[in-house]
């Protein structure tokens, strides 16, 4: 019998950022690695997130031994609320990243039955043929993980996201005493975090931000409004210390902020000295230069406080003048544009804003490039598969891989649903599944397809023209003029001229031939062609035409 | 009689990126600074372009002395074929610039009839009270120009869109020393661009591109194709240049490329030795590494040959393996994901790709801090208005000019349709103008309002219900069940029950009471209830519920 062969297949996270899912395939056993969500390109109207495609999973359900979750940021769990009822598996997960994944399935209603295990860093796991041991990472949120994967044809290291922070605020620096003892033993497979491969050199500690952060808070002559993630604990961890030092109180603004904040408390996470954090009822008579903010809305979402404040809709928080107001995250891609007017709003009302661009009140949590050479060169692994980022930041990072010595035929940028056969001496993609985007909106899970997306992306541009034609049951002639209804093409008032024109371009259109109309097909093509024709002629606009036969 | 007084009202160009026009106002003159146009925002959905309200001229034709126009780019010339037909006044612009608008307006059929003048720097322009010098500054078009404005209360400088380079590829530096010669003699106001006020340091010279450039094009192994701005001449140049020191030939790719080559080589802005310069019919036999292609589509513009090049679907030019791609430019905001998409695909079909990020193959056009704080220091205006750019562009830059010893109540942070009075003592915000966007949507020009743009806003996000309802013209009771059509909702075959079931649900909320359906506003208001409350519960998504009554 032929030796079982080890595969590798990205499900999500490989061609676009977030959705991060692998999936590792030895004999019986399959093993996953998170289950993350991406938010919606522009041109996906109306969908509300994007979930990896599991379809290659589900007829092999008995076969998978878990889900291990390396952290608890969206695009690595955002997906399990809608994949664990399809596929009912442990999950494993270190303690902060287990609390975050308990509420998501809670909001979600999907926490009853789910099997959630607690990972401890550097214990080994078995599940089926696949040892893992999960170790210290330093990334943009508390507990964070890489992973030891024992195969039976060698072992695979992957990274998780990670940055190589010396001088953590929280947790332990990145292990790597282990990772350096791994390579010495020989490490098959390397996967590791792409997100920053563009960047040169190093990224800062995070301790450059409590710095920057502590000045700021000095020198504020008035309240201090601070917007992050709401999981970068350690983040809030630097403002509570800079606060207390400063004679300042904390007041945690928004819910899904107060839950994290409150969650970290119990679990140890987050400490904070006696009389610091405060209730907002205690806001009253408190002097402006004694007050902090701290908020979500750093990335212009519309429901938060700091967007409501800046557009003067918040009902217990004004913006004041003498106000300075911190950005301290950097907008994910696609979101400058609401982050950049929230910025001006605040300015508008009189407030100071500082961001990344002007003061380094941010740092992010991903390795630069001299990083990733590092870990490349202590972990000296036999073949090498960027993970995590867009096609060009895996590109680039292969390219570093290179730099530093791996041969090029060992080095494999995959596409979602590439299979990767990994034998002791060679490696080579031998097939691709189907593995694209299952979109969510409202309530359903994948029923979004191209048809309805394009015809959003219709409707978005030139907006819609009904057309209702009557027709006589008996005789199959057209009743009356045809009526028309349009929303989204143009003003109704000042092309009303136009818009009556087109019913009669449509009467005699219907009305030329003797025929009697009773071919929908035909109908339907010739008030479509004559009106499409007639619309763009006047505006240069191409609206949705749709024509409905009423009989009578 | 009191004496009148200037008046400066921005009409554009203040709180949002681009369509640039200031007013000049005094007595009975008036002088307009730049035309420009913006593109759409995400939101204006369908919308082309976006050009100022100039609705404060219209009655005030008659004085207007005429346009003067700082540089060629869109975001100063652009909206001229749209508002020139309705205010019919002379042009004033350096020599490229208005060669541009001449191929601009020509393009837009607005070329008859208009009055365009050339400027020569230093030379002054008599525009009624107010005497106007176009003074050279550095900036990513050639040709451009600052101007002085001697008005009778004083002498106003606007800098146009600059840079300070020592050491440009074309044109003259930014002329300093006539604009300390000016401070010597006292100046009343200084309008400065302000687009990378919050970029610290000097920004770098050009030649900085072209030593990079030169280097690539040096080492590449086979074929290099660079994409850039058309009107960026001086880029082209150094591409130019360092194609004839390497032994390449330049291929001119895609129209609006090829019309700015020709007409920058016809009037003297760009100089190429014999045998460069290259005929695409040239290209066959050609070695590839002798072989360098210039394109547009640094903006990721659909239709451009870098774009299809990258899509696999342009008819003559394929990427090959070998191939070096260069983009010599940053996306505008808004376009990041596109250039991005476009970087992927070029990678994916193994093409090496270089652009800013990792290499400085691109510098912008515009002042850092240093460079705007050393216009500062030598205009020495008494009174000072930031402009070009986003509010934060402009407070940012007001925090500089206050830095740089401008009491804080002489500087004027200015929104569209502000009207801002100056005196040689003096200056105050006495009014605001209605200033607002002016889209532009196919042929036609503001017809766009805000309930066509929230139309197509709710369309693209759920879709869209029509509700077809017939009634019995005698007896006023519902015909049949109603007819539901839907578009851009759910997808209708899997939906099938639901749309169903909501037909029966119009038809029970219709026939329940036995009143004749006469009152329209009754039935319309009843089935958009039912709908909405019964697509949400099922869906959680929000359509647009349209219905339609037919008379039978």
């Amino acid at each position: 019998m032929a030796k079982p062969r080890l595969k590798i297949i990205p499900l999500g996270g490989l061609s676009e950022i977030g959705k991060n899912m692998m999936v590792l395939e030895y004999a019986d056993d399959i093993l996953i690695i998170d289950a993350g969500l991406m938010f919606p390109e522009e041109e996906m109207l109306g969908i509300d997130l994007v979930i990896p495609d599991i379809n290659y999973l589900l007829d092999k359900r008995e076969k998978i031994r878990g889900i291990v979750i390396t952290h608890g940021h969206e695009d690595h769990v955002g997906a399990l609320p809608f994949i664990l009822p399809q596929l009912d598996v442990p999950i494993y997960a270190t303690k902060l990243t287990r609390g975050l994944i308990q509420v998501k399935l809670k909001e979600r209603k999907a926490l009853t039955g789910a099997v959630l295990k607690t990972a401890q860093f550097g214990a080994k796991i078995k599940l089926g043929k696949f040892n893992v041991e999960f170790f210290p990472v330093c990334h943009s949120i508390p507990d964070s993980a890489g992973l030891i994967i024992e195969t039976p044809v060698g072992t695979i290291v992957h990274s998780g996201d990670f940055k190589l922070d010396y001088t953590p605020v929280s947790g332990e620096p990145t292990a790597l005493s282990r990772l350096a003892q791994l390579g010495g033993e020989g490490v098959l497979l390397l996967m590791s975090d792409s997100t920053y491969s563009e960047l040169p050199g190093y990224t800062p500690s995070e301790r450059v931000v409590g710095e920057a952060l502590e000045r700021v808070i000095a020198d504020a002559p008035g309240r201090v409004i601070i917007t992050t993630f709401s999981s970068l604990v350690s983040r809030i961890q630097q403002i509570i210390d800079a606060a207390a030092k400063h004679d300042r109180r904390v007041f945690i603004i928004g819910r899904s902020m107060s839950d994290n904040v409150k969650m970290a408390l119990e679990l140890g996470y987050l400490h904070s000295p006696e009389g610091v954090l405060a209730r907002l009822d205690e806001l009253k008579g408190l002097a402006h230069n004694r007050i902090i903010f701290v908020t979500t809305g750093s990335q212009g979402e519309p429901t938060s406080a700091l967007v409501r404040m800046a557009n003067r809709d918040h009902k217990q928080l004004k913006i004041n003048k003498g106000d300075t107001v911190v950005i301290s995250a950097t907008p994910i891609p696609g979101n400058e544009a609401v982050v950049n007017r929230t910025v001006d709003n605040l300015l508008k009302q009189g407030a100071r804003v500082l961001y990344d661009k002007i003061l380094p009140v941010h740092v992010h949590g991903h390795a630069s490039q001299e990083e990733l050479k590092l870990l490349l060169n202590i972990v000296k692994p036999k073949f090498f598969v960027p993970v995590h980022g867009e096609y060009r930041h895996l590109s680039y990072h292969a390219r570093l891989a290179s730099s530093v010595g791996i041969p090029e035929d060992n080095i494999f940028v995959l596409e979602d649903g590439d299979k990767l056969e990994v034998n002791p001496q060679s490696a080579r993609i031998t097939d691709k599944i189907a593995a694209s985007n299952v979109y969510v909106d409202g309530l359903s899970v994948g029923d979004i397809g191209s048809v309805v997306l394009r015809d959003r992306r219709m409707l978005s541009k030139d907006g819609i023209v009904m057309v209702i034609i009557a027709v006589n049951r008996q005789t199959g002639k057209l009743v009356g003029r045809p009526d028309i209804v349009s929303r989204g093409f143009v003003d109704t008032r000042e092309a009303k001229e136009m818009l009556d024109e087109s019913r009669d371009l449509v009467a005699n259109a219907l009305d030329h031939g003797n025929d009697r109309l009773a071919d929908w097909s035909f109908v339907n093509t010739k008030v479509k062609d004559t009106l499409n024709k007639y619309y763009y002629d006047q505006t240069r606009r191409r609206p949705m035409v749709l024509p409905f036969m009423v009989k009578v």
